[in-house]
């Protein structure tokens, strides 16, 4: 029997325990974990494995499997025996050890402040409130960072011609097990897929490690992957892959509880997050932080500049470089593989932004443009962007250049605060690869359908064709509570246009938090715009689901289009409203 | 206190009696019904306005008021005193008998099959069991019919240079009021809009009642409107004028009940449909369709070839042109404002969808394949479509030419079916025209977004920039449960190319009967996708309700942000989850 989640609350997902896999397969009837070995030891691409009934003659069809991308990772391995605040096992940790260019040292100390100032006995207490009886569960390791005069980057490998493990990972990954299966020699309809309009992109029929090599060298792509998080299942970030999806969680000063952002971690990567950005700001942000790492095999981003206010008291005037670096360090340590840094927010530009209806909204924006105006003087990120780049090189942090000036408004689209900090981030974009640093770009935010476009195509020649991330783009602002649909309307068209990666909009965007159901319909909506890009842009393999679906519908396989859908639970569930008998699943 | 309507059902809106318009009008708090008057009399254009609270200065602003479009009609009238089945005010009786060109007749006797070959007593027993009792409050109409020799659309007085009261009333409701108000004098960000680009489409500044005629002559614009429904509030359906959305209901053989179809009519035109298509299929769908006709201010479309096919029995082979002629006829005098006649679907084109994968879906291309190649004759349809014109010209019903052979499928889509398909809508639309009958052409259907471009253009070319009437597109077929979210993204972009009415789609397509939630949902992601295509193309003033929202949201007035968004109750109920203060409201 599938399972409906619209009343699924944390508790339902942290209580289950050892039996969280069996749990949060029941979402997925007739699927089941499956690998791909790789060449390379320990290369071990997980797929989900969707068996199709037969068809309506009785006989077994050439198609009984489709192979769906899986972002869920040990969760949903029966074998692997993972449960909320276990940890997972660090598959990456030999390929960084044998890369000999790193060493563990001793790390920078927790203070009080990286939990936002909680004294130890307040932190005891509120701990053992929020569940963080987990922690001890994992294994304390030393951090780890590149030897001196080292550069850990998988784009400083792939610039030196090497295919490393996380390479050949990807380009399997990618691939959907296509690779000499019977999916890509079958004929008809069922295998056919539209000559596709990619803007550009270059869209190989088979991706190989090689090509994601010359991918990341080039910059296009990204394989965010610090060397303190080996728990990492390698994803990337181009526009010659897949288009990829972002969710956010994290704690607020209003509900803090620990087990409850893993929750929502597992929850988001169940339905397809890519990756997932923590941008907690309440208490034990640390500990928070720390669990979620460890406990995700999604690359995990941050905007360290709102663990630095927490540290100053939330007041920006406050901020300092050191203050930052300090934040910047801890982050690495524990394994962040993504910071969003908002160095393009310059002084200069900050009065560009008097005449819009809407001002800054960025937090990260408006934090750095308060800064600048207290002090009068350049935003800290910018000035000391080397010394940032020097840190990131030596863990493997990605960095996303912020848009802090983003419209946040449709009226605000397109203008001269928005674009001439997109130009400056084409600036850094340069310094950033000097120091073999991977970078993607952020991208808006509220954003009319005619001026989408313009958006992609200035990205891609002012940065450089470097990753594109943007959040949505809205399209329009009348509609709050489906803020989910004004995006996934341009989220879609941008992905098609060639965004690398769709950072999600829930239904709760500008009113307030997520829950469960929030997120998943966020990653639903966005599961959506990203394949319908996929489809639009013509990557080879895209529309067999689509293809897989559809002749099940025509064959009234009921079970089968349950199963081959985004969520199956919910599409029993809306057909059995009306039908219910067991029969009309099959006529 | 906003309403959260998840819950509801058919009975709570029967069951309001005279409390009807005070129930409906409180899903949106500080929005009251105003008519602007024309010069014509009688013409008196409804606008909902919402009264904006005072900034943050504590000063009125210039800006106190948003007048939206209403699709609600004497419903959210407090002064009409309408409930369900009450049947509503004739208010285009006048104009149309002072035309002079139509007369009273007899008009065709009721049948028992036209409700489904109920017999008499069953007829009672059903009736009383389905609220029927409402009928006898309908006051009984002779049917109208042109006098000999006269054609009574509104193209033909277009042609000849008349400006009906229909298209005065048209101009003002395009226009939202901005004539004359201070809502187009204001300078500064709230009052911006960003150019669009209209792909060909011709929007004028103001949109006066001598652009409206010139619209309808030309065949670019309809405006719905048989004289046998003198209820209607006026609408236009043209690519120069605002996108509009269809909302499909009607009843099947699993459910039935008469108010239960006019409770979902009104709650689709509370959200905002601007058509409704009666699609009833089970008993008593003659008497539905008079309830639904005389309690819609809406243009009411329907399928008569899915009536037709319940008089002989459901069986598409036993269909003849009498048959069809006779329930034309029935349907016309009682109102219906457009027919669905799939008179492209040639006998020489079905063998085109074999290698389909999905074959022909559309219901109506599927009966008419039946009967072609049962007889192995051409399509009924397309031989007496001369015929059919005849008859729709002397009531002004338009035509909707269906596209029978539409894809089902991503993989179908832009293949020789469908455009043959169309190439023969283009020589039906000519001839249409010869008649002075208002045509509008359906398109699919399952496109990826890449193909969406042409399906426009094609359209625009062989059909002669009739209006075309799209279903979605969906753009990919993966997730049913979300084929509104597949949908809107696809509809949104044609609705930008130039698509004129948008049909929508529910969370139940493909998998159920829509419920009211679901109604709700299809309704709000196409306002949705028609209003981000408007904002594309630039449509004058169609920025304004984003701008004021915005204004609203970057000021916390969150009871504005509410009140101007598309369903007040749910972003109020989005916010409150987590913020129920009251304080939490203004800061």
């Amino acid at each position: 029997m599938a399972q409906n989640s619209s009343r699924l609350t944390y508790l339902d997902i942290v209580s289950k325990g050892k039996e969280l896999s069996s749990f949060l397969l029941s979402f997925f009837p007739n699927s089941k974990k499956v690998y791909i070995q790789g060449e390379n030891r320990g290369v071990n691409v997980p797929f989900r494995q969707i068996k199709v009934a037969h068809n309506g003659s009785g006989e077994a069809t050439d198609h009984s499997f489709f192979y769906a991308y899986d972002t869920s990772g040990p969760y949903t391995d029966p074998f692997a025996g993972v449960e909320i605040g276990s940890g997972l096992f660090p598959l990456r940790a030999e390929w960084i050890e044998q890369r000999g260019d790193c060493e563990p040292y001793e790390g920078r100390p927790i203070k009080p402040e990286d939990n936002g100032w909680v004294s130890v006995k307040d932190k005891a207490a509120i701990l053992l409130k929020n569940g963080a009886q987990k922690l001890p569960l994992l294994k304390k390791r030393l951090p780890l960072r590149a030897k001196a005069g080292r550069r850990v980057t998988q784009l400083h490998y792939a610039k030196k011609g090497i295919i490393t493990p996380e390479m050949e990972f990807v380009a399997i990954r990618e691939n959907l097990g296509r690779k000499g299966s019977s999916l890509r020699q079958g004929k008809g309809p069922l295998y056919s897929q539209h000559s596709g309009l990619a803007w550009g992109a270059s869209l190989p029929e088979e991706i190989t490690p090689e090509f994601v090599r010359k991918e990341v060298a080039s910059g296009r792509a990204i394989i965010p992957s610090n060397i303190n998080h080996p728990e990492l299942e390698p994803m990337i970030i181009g526009r010659n892959f897949r288009v990829k999806i972002n969710a956010n969680i994290g704690n607020s000063a209003i509900s803090s509880s620990m087990d409850e952002e893993v929750a929502k971690l597992v929850w988001a990567i169940l339905w397809g997050a890519d990756t997932v950005m923590d941008l907690s700001t309440g208490k034990n942000i640390h500990e928070i932080r720390e669990l979620i790492i460890r406990s995700s095999p999604v690359p995990i981003g941050t905007v360290p500049i709102y663990q630095a206010l927490e540290k100053v008291g939330g007041i920006p005037e406050e901020l300092s470089w050191e203050i930052y670096r300090d934040t910047l360090i801890e982050q690495a340590e524990q394994g962040v593989d993504y910071f969003t840094i908002h160095a393009g927010v310059l002084l200069r530009y900050i009065p560009y932004t008097a005449n819009r209806l809407c001002g800054i909204v960025s937090r990260g924006g408006s934090i750095m443009a308060k800064w600048c105006l207290a002090h009068h003087q350049e935003n800290f990120l910018y000035t000391h962007f080397d010394e940032i780049c020097e840190i990131l090189r030596s863990y493997d942090i990605s960095v996303s250049l912020g848009d802090g000036l983003r419209p946040g408004a449709i009226a605000d689209a397109n203008d001269a605060a928005q674009l001439s900090e997109l130009f400056t981030l084409g600036e850094l974009t340069k310094k950033a690869w000097e120091h073999d640093v991977q970078v993607m770009i952020e991208g808006p935010g509220h954003i009319p359908m005619q001026l989408i476009k313009e958006n992609m195509d200035l990205e891609l020649k002012h940065c450089f064709e470097a990753p594109f991330y943007t959040l949505g783009p809205l399209t329009t602002d009348i509609a709050p509570g489906y803020d989910h649909i004004t995006s996934a309307i341009g989220a879609a068209m941008i992905g098609w246009f060639g965004c690398a990666m769709l950072c999600y909009v829930t239904p709760k965007e500008h009113l307030g938090l997520p829950n469960l159901e929030d997120v998943k319909t966020g990653v639903i909506a966005y599961k959506i715009a990203a394949h319908a890009a996929d489809l639009a842009k013509g990557f080879p393999g895209a529309q067999l689901q689509d293809n897989f679906l559809s002749y099940a519908r025509f064959h009234f396989q009921w079970e089968d289009q349950f199963n081959l859908s985004l969520d199956p639970p919910t599409a029993r569930l809306f057909h059995d409203e009306n039908l219910p008998q067991p029969a009309a699943k099959h006529a």
